[in-house]
C-alpha cells in the first residue's frame, strides 16, 4: 500500500526517487509522552482518546487557522469534516493530503496534494480541531446548523479585558485547526491542504505562524524562552500528571448537559499577544526579574532553588516587599492566587513583520487548553489585567476561544459526537 | 574568557547550568563548504573574504530587516556599524550580542542581550549587512553622509516591474541585515539586539521572516521546495562554481569607479512575491509543469533527464509546440534566454497571516546575489513581466536593492571601505 506515503513523492511520475529529499523509510509511531525530537521522523496517532496537540510534547513550530463557515449546509459542513479527518490522518501519518498524492495522478486534474511537502516526513505534525461559537449561533444569533441547543454554555466570545486592543481579523472564528510541527513546512503545508480541501464550504478567517514553542508539556522536554528572553512554560500542567489534567483540561462526562458530546475533549484558548520588545529592553535586569517573579537565567523563582522549586510568594524582601513583588506575574496568575485554577499552556513566539512605529510585530500567540475557560482561564486573565504589572508590555491584538472534541474514534470523524 | 560563550547563559547569575538546553562545549568552525546542518552546533566565520550569508550553505530559516537611518551624523552611522561588527561577531559564534551577556551583568542596568537565546547554539547563523541607495542620497537627494560621490552607479531603486503591486511599508531601506540560521529563535534574536544597539541611529523600515530555504547555494546540499510544490534553486549559481562566482556574484575591482569599495561584494536583490496558492491549486498537474518547465516530482525538465539535466529547449512537443512550453519559467529565465544572465537565489518562503480575500498572505521571499542588477537582474525580470506563465500567479508586494559590502577583515568594521 503506497499511498500513505506519497507525500514522499516516491512515485514520481514514474521517475527514480534519486534526489528526494528525505525519501527513507516510514517512521515510528512513538507513544506520545515519549517521542524524541530531531530527526524529523517522529509521528503521533492521529486517532485516540483525545486529540494530538494537547499533551504531545509541544512541537518547535506552529501553524494556526480560524476559519468562518460559508455554507448553511450542514450536510457539508459535515461531509467537510469527513474529509478533513481524512486528509489529518493521513498527513499526520506521513503521507500526501488526499489519497492520491502530489505527482501520482492524472496530470489533467488538479492534485490533491500540494506538493511542497514531497520528501519530508511526518516531522511529528499533529493537527488539533476546534469548534468556536459561532458554529452554534452566528452574529445573528441564527441557527445555522441546528447545533444551538448543544452549545456549551463556557463556549462564547471571552469577555473584553482591560487592555485589549483586538483586531477584528485577528479575531474569533467558527472553526479552528492548530498544526504543531518540527518542521514549518510541515505544518503550512497541512493548514493549506485543509484550507484547499474545504473552499467553497470554509474559508480561513486569520491565521498565525509561531516560530518557536513556548511551553513544554511533558517533563522530558527543555523549557524554552520567550521573546522577553525569560523560560516560558516551566510551571505548566503536564501529560505525566494525569490528576491535574483531569481537574484542569479533559472536561468531565458531566461538566456540561448541552455540552455533554465535549466529553473528553478540552477548551482552546487563542490569545496573540504584542509584546513591546523595545520597551522591555530598556529595562534593567532587576525590573525584568521583578516584573515576572523568577531569575532570567536559570528560571528559578525568585525565592531561590532551581527552576522547578514552588515559589515562596511569603518570603519577605528588603524594604517591606516580599522578595517576589505583589505585582510579578508569577505571584498574580499563580494558581495560589486564582482559587486553584490551572491550564495547559503551549504558546509559541511570533514575529509578523514590523508595526506603525518601526518596531517588532511579535510577541507570544498564547494558546491554554482548560477544562472550563470559565474557571481556568477568565479569573487568571482578569488578575492580571487588574494587577499584573507584565500588562504595560503588551497588546493583546487577537482572541478567539474554541471547543476542541475529544480524540477521534477508528471509522468516526471530527467532532462526530456533535453531531449525532 | 567567557564573554564568547555568554549567550549560553552559563553563567546564570551563579547558579547551576542545570536544565539549559543545548548548554553544551563550543560548537565547531567548518569550511561554510562543508558545514553539515542538524545539530545546530555549525557555525561560520564572520569575517573573511566575503561576508557570510552569501554562498554559505542556505540555512534553513531568515528574518531579514531594513532599516532607515535615523541620524544625519556621519559618525554615529560609522559608530553603529562599529558595535554591529562586534555583536555580529559575538552573535555568529554562538555568543550574546553584548560583551556582558543577558544575565551576567549588574541588576541595575538593562542587559546587553536579550536572552531569548540563552542556551542555543550558533545554529550555522550568518548575518549578512547591506547599503541601500538612500545612504548615498535620500529621497530628497541629499547628501546626508558625504557618500554621494560613492555610490555605485548599479546602486538605485529597482524600475517599476510590470505587476508590481508595491507595498510603501514593505520597500527600500537605508541598511539591511539577511539573517539566517538553522534555529528562527536565534536569526529573530540576531536581528532584535542589532535593532536594540542601533536604537536612536536606526529604526527598522520592514521585516521579513522566511520559514523555509527554497534554495540551495552549494552541491551537497538537498534541493528544497516552494509553495507551488515545485523544486526551487536547482539550476543556481554554486559555492563551488568560482567561475560562475566570479562573473555573476562577486563584484569586480573595476566594476565601478564610483563603488571601488564595492569590489569583493555583491547586489543583494530582496522581492516579496506573493503567490495565488488558492489559485495555483486549482491548476492541473500538467498545466502546472507546463507553466514552470520541469516535472513536479523530480524536478527534472519536461525535455527529461534528472533534476540537474539541462533543459532541452528546442524538443518538439505534441501540436507544433516545444515539450518546455515557450512561456515556460525556466525557459524565459534561462541564461540562455537573457544573454547568460546569472543569479545565486537565496530565497525564504513565507506566510505572514490572511488576506483581504481569505486566502493565505503567502509567497516567496525571492533574494538573490548579483555581481551587477542592470545585468544579471533587471533583464531577467522584465523578461518575466513580459512572457513568463508564471506572472498570473504572483503579485510583487515589497522590493529592495541593497549593496553587500566584501567580507570584514580583522580589526575592521562592515562596509569599512566605504567610510576611508
Ligand atoms: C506575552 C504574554 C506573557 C508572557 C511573556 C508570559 C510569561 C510567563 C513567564 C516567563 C512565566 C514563568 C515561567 C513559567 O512557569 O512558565 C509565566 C508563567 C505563567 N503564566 Fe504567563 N506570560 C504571558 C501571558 C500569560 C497569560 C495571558 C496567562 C493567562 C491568563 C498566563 C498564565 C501563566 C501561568 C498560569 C503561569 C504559571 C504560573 C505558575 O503556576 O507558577 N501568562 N508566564
Ligand atoms: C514566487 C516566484 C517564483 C517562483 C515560484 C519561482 C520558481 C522557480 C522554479 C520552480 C524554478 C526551477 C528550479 C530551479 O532551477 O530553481 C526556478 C528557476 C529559476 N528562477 Fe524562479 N521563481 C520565482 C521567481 C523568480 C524571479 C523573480 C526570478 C528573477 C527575476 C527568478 C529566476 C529564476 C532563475 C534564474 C531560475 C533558474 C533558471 C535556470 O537556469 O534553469 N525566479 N524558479
Amino acid at each position: 500500500m503506497v499511498r500513505g506515503v506519497s507525500r514522499r513523492g516516491l512515485l514520481g511520475g514514474g521517475a527514480a526517487a534519486v534526489g528526494l529529499a528525505g525519501a527513507y523509510g516510514l517512521g515510528r509511531v512513538d507513544d506520545p509522552a515519549t517521542a524524541t525530537a530531531g530527526a524529523g521522523e517522529e509521528r503521533y496517532p492521529f486517532r485516540g482518546e483525545h486529540q494530538a496537540g494537547i499533551v504531545t510534547p509541544a512541537q518547535d513550530r506552529l501553524h494556526f487557522a480560524a476559519f468562518d463557515v460559508t455554507t448553511d449546509s450542514r450536510d457539508e459542513l459535515v461531509a467537510l469534516l469527513q474529509l478533513w479527518t481524512a486528509a489529518a490522518e493521513r498527513m499526520t501519518g506521513g503521507g500526501a493530503a488526499g489519497p492520491v498524492g502530489p505527482v501520482e495522478g492524472a496530470a489533467d486534474l488538479p492534485p490533491d496534494d500540494t506538493g511542497e511537502a514531497i520528501g519530508l516526513p511526518a516531522s511529528g505534525l499533529t493537527l488539533t480541531f476546534g469548534f468556536g461559537p459561532g458554529l452554534f449561533r452566528d452574529a445573528a444569533g441564527t441557527d445555522r446548523f441546528g447545533l444551538a441547543d448543544r452549545q456549551p454554555a463556557s463556549l462564547k466570545d471571552l469577555p473584553h479585558f482591560p487592555g485589549d486592543q483586538l483586531v477584528g481579523r485577528r479575531t474569533g472564528g467558527d472553526l479552528c485547526v492548530q498544526a504543531c510541527a518540527q518542521d514549518p513546512q510541515v505544518a503550512v503545508h497541512a493548514i493549506r491542504n485543509l484550507a484547499r480541501i474545504g473552499f467553497g464550504t470554509v474559508a480561513i478567517r486569520w491565521s498565525q505562524l509561531g516560530f518557536g514553542r513556548t511551553s513544554s508539556t511533558t517533563a522530558a522536554q527543555d523549557t524554552p524562552r520567550n521573546l522577553f528572553g525569560f523560560k516560558d512554560g516551566t510551571a505548566n500542567v503536564r501529560a505525566e500528571d494525569d490528576t491535574a489534567l483531569g481537574e484542569h483540561v479533559w472536561v468531565g462526562a458531566d461538566d456540561d448537559a448541552a455540552g455533554s458530546w465535549l466529553a473528553g475533549g478540552s477548551y482552546l484558548v487563542a490569545r496573540r499577544i504584542n509584546m513591546t520588545i523595545e520597551t522591555w529592553d530598556r529595562q534593567t535586569l532587576a525590573e525584568q526579574e521583578g516584573i515576572v517573579g523568577r531569575a532570567k537565567g536559570t528560571g528559578a523563582p525568585l525565592s531561590g532553588g532551581e527552576e522547578t522549586t514552588p515559589p515562596d510568594f511569603a518570603m519577605p524582601g528588603s524594604n517591606d516587599q516580599p522578595v517576589i513583588p505583589v505585582d510579578a506575574h508569577v505571584r498574580v496568575v499563580h494558581p495560589s492566587s486564582n482559587g486553584g485554577a490551572q491550564m495547559l499552556r503551549r504558546g509559541y513566539n511570533f514575529v509578523d513583520g514590523t508595526n506603525e512605529l518601526g518596531g517588532l510585530d511579535a510577541g507570544l500567540f498564547f494558546l491554554a487548553f482548560v477544562r472550563d475557560p470559565e474557571t481556568d482561564f477568565v479569573p487568571v486573565q482578569l488578575a492580571m489585567a487588574r494587577s499584573d504589572a507584565l500588562m504595560e508590555y503588551l497588546r493583546t491584538t487577537g482572541s478567539a476561544l474554541f471547543a476542541v472534541p475529544a480524540g477521534v474514534g477508528e471509522g468516526e470523524h471530527v467532532g462526530q459526537a456533535l453531531f449525532t
